[in-house]
């Protein structure tokens, strides 16, 4: 499945893990302002906010798995099987396909206040991208570096939910996933004393033993849970680097290794881990076989331009010898 | 703390994480053939198998942390505090210190068999290497091809294990460590089927809920528990690349991120993580700041030399931009 | 916390632990058809069904925390903090006093369904019993042979969920509750084998390790998750006083010790454990001091009165002597 | 399997469940001080200190799997597979065959002080009662007033362990059950606080939270850690009867429910559940199928007999109506 975090850390980064059995073709995207988008509900969008993230190029249209827009709104979209539900059209209502709400949310919004108000008036409709593809069931996190909501869409109705974590991962609903932090309330991050009781003498015989009880298999909200300890717990450096290198490590505490979950006889794993410097419009990433940081700035194209900028995700695996 | 694994992936593979609160000035390190080692019980070694491996340089020693020789054989060294316990010289025995456990048993044995003879007669000697560094409380992986055996010297006495999962952590001692797995015998990185009871419906609402009850934190016999399933469960890919890409997965799954490990007002973190191809004798490593995986390979010096040959580990960070 | 189970083992039984840290002066009460109700609503309820139960008798009022009529009809009142929610009066529903809530729906039901369209109809009012008594935060279970279903009302609205596993604890939601039995899916009362992985013999130790992970704490969830488990796959034996000893092991697996649950410097405990034959009208229980069980037959009594009949629940501990 | 504990609260109590498919035709049975044993060593106690406690009796003797003495030494035979080892005769060692320690310590020494000596000496057989009757792997809790050991042979040695927990189960050894009570050492009675972290909000939604990660289910090492808990966070009553009735509690919380433990098609049930009051020679027990609490005075009865004093155990289950 996925996971997703967003971080002040001086200043605001977004990132998610993509886990799947296999890659889709997905590459590093650039939209400018100028490149046109036409969504379902009849309305055009010549010029918006350029976006940069993943996406899957179909058509000349960016199927967006996660991005951000030039004022640092961050989105993803992670899986919510079991959950999500997307009704038909509604014409009392700003209808958005499914595949096209982070390109309809980015493409407008300049931050969370404004993405909270178009998610009150829109209705996700379960219209598909191409007849041989099929709406995925999602729900999204939603980033700017004051606030994060979580937008889910399920048989009830759309609603939005504060995010005082700043973790995504996937089903249940994410009031589920928040609550359940409560079991682990707990698990620290300190070394631990002996609480069990006084009449015996125990001790942490290893470091790290505050945390005994975080879950450690890879199950959505155990997911949920070790992200938001590594997360909240974690101590950033003072450089670009040293934040960016401490974003992967919060992702990786949730990663997912090539055999440990098994899809039939298929492997999920995670295909690439993307981190966002949201206030500067860089992209970094590293793939399953390329444990490399690769890295795009969009401020280094022209962002006026009217045609998608794409740049390969699954490199060569490239190791430096230094003799 | 530390972890270290040792995988038969077609070819021999070995590795360690190095876990602590600030580094050593370790650096990696070829010790040549000719390079002159003596010990405290006046043997001289002259010529002996080239090491490769980390080590902190003393006096122009190599301190081994984690290293291999040239025919393969690999040993680490891993905390092991409140267990481990160093005797007093004994004439009966071939006296070794701690510190030169790594270099005595490579410098002189081929295999493991070799080593599980060597480890029959020597004593392990608290004798400090200099006055301000006291002995450290370890305990060691000793690997080839073929096998994995565990040397751990306590109180009661020094006894060589048989290690079938390739695994070593930290404390308690080994046999504690491997019983211990009895317990998570029912987790499975298969997708998992109601067993609670039939007469509910019950779900697996997330892939990877097979796991659920491996543990997340960074205790010792988490993190054995942890290295142990995602090893055994693992799939590795036909490149060198893919193996070592794996290889570094499965050391990350138990890996100690910034924050989350707190000694005092210090943190433990994963200093560096090294992967090792013992076939081939080549070094691969990344470091908690540089992600990038860099590697040295001792076939590309002459190992008939005798001076140490060192490459500096904590390079600067190095993110490449795509555009 | 409380814990309360309804289970079809031939006979319909019913039972629950009623957890605190002091007693209330509850005694074993039958209400007898002729007994009037008044309530808030001014709907006076003069010829009723019988009903028997645990109550504090105040004012010559039964508050019941649990009761059975002479129909099978059984409820039990359990704590909700944090998720109750009671309205002011609505006139447009059927007021009732959160401490009606029992005997109004006992007095009125044959059963689950009546009591379902029942809920569809009513208001739960945060009207006072006394001045002194502010309303408790409840919710309810409901069940008859057939069926069982559970009550809530938070601050979003009145529901009714079915309750497939026929548990109830406390806080969170039912709905949560029920979710969370998804996490313990692969919790087994059968032998276990070895999935960990095929590369290492791993073995049970011991009998009862096919349900490791099934949690041991008291709070609400854990007891949630146990009690289902014992309760789904109890074996019953056939004659009434094998089944009314199992029903109690049931419930003692939720048990609170004393010691074990602290409130400030107070304990809560299980003051008491009652199981009803549904169908036979028949009251067992016994309370923290006293493991004996005893027992309450309703059709003993002339249920046509119209006074109210009790009787002391704690009474002295009574230790059989056969010597 | 079983469990075991040994309490000071005020008076020495000892007590223990006894776990298994089904029942031996195991009897209360008290030896007066003039029954005649003859152990396997050729030794023969004429005269020796009254015993009372559980036991099969074949062939007039009696088979004890717990028993204490008139001086307040108590003991009991706890299932201890693939550990549990018996040698055959040893000319230099007392031998005393496995079905023999119970009778052999309690009938010799006064308290643990005494039985520790005597453990030194002995061997212990791997004797068979009778052709049918194979030895059980067994390992022993021996306490008095002020004391606690367990005495374990395994295929290393014999060795006394200090039990500073005074809880003994199953398997593995009791060095590695008493290290594993580290790994619970923030498990608490008391209510928790939120030390995850502080940039969140959570709380406990439950009473009883702190104890969240205690185990929940019956293998050897849950159940050990779980009585323990219980045990030292047990408080006390003044009476006689709130004392045996918290003894039964702790006990109770160790139980195995029937349908809980498969074995291939049968159920390990806690068959009976046996608490001494030590200082006073008082047998108190209740079995599966009948909570009442029954007891047995070994004072009110002539110890200086020569004959065996047996009460069924396995009685009618009596619940009285109080009406």
């Amino acid at each position: 499945m996925c996971t997703a975090i967003s971080v002040d850390a001086g200043e605001h980064y977004f990132g998610r893990n993509l886990d799947y059995e296999h890659t889709f073709g997905e590459s590093i995207c650039i939209t400018p302002r100028n490149f046109s988008f036409t969504f379902i509900n009849g309305k055009k969008t010549d010029y918006h906010y350029a976006l940069l993230g993943t996406a899957l190029i179909k058509n000349n249209y960016p199927l967006y798995f996660d991005a951000i827009n030039e004022k640092g709104l961050c989105m993803a979209g992670l899986n919510f099987p079991g959950f999500a539900h997307y009704f038909s059209k509604n014409r009392n209502k700003i209808n958005v396909a499914s595949y096209e709400i982070i390109p309809h949310f980015l493409s407008l919004c300049e931050n969370v206040e404004e993405a909270e108000h178009l998610a009150e008036k829109i209705n996700i409709t379960d219209t598909c991208f191409a007849k041989d593809m099929p709406p995925t069931p999602l729900h999204w996190i939603i980033a700017d570096k004051d606030r994060c909501i979580v937008l889910e869409q399920t048989a009830g109705e759309l609603k939005t939910y504060d995010n005082p974590v700043g973790v995504l991962t996937n089903s249940p609903s994410f009031n589920m996933q928040l609550f359940n932090l409560n079991n682990y309330l707990s698990v620290t991050s300190k070394e631990p004393e002996n609480r069990f009781s006084s009449k015996i003498n125990l001790s942490a015989y290893s470091r790290g033993m505050g945390a005994v009880g975080l879950p450690g298999d890879n199950s959505s909200m155990s997911r949920f849970v070790r992200a938001a300890f590594v997360k909240l717990n974690s101590v950033f450096g003072n450089t670009e680097e040293a934040k960016i290198s401490q974003m992967f490590h919060i992702l990786y505490s949730a990663y997912q290794q090539k055999g440990c979950v098994a899809v039939g006889d298929q492997y999920e794993i995670t295909n690439y881990t993307a981190v966002y410097n949201a206030d500067k419009g860089i992209y970094y990433f590293s793939t399953y076989d390329n444990p490399s940081v690769f890295a795009i700035d969009m401020n280094n194209k022209n962002l006026e331009e009217d045609i998608l900028i794409c740049y390969e995700m699954y490199s060569k695996h490239k190791i430096d010898f230094l003799n």
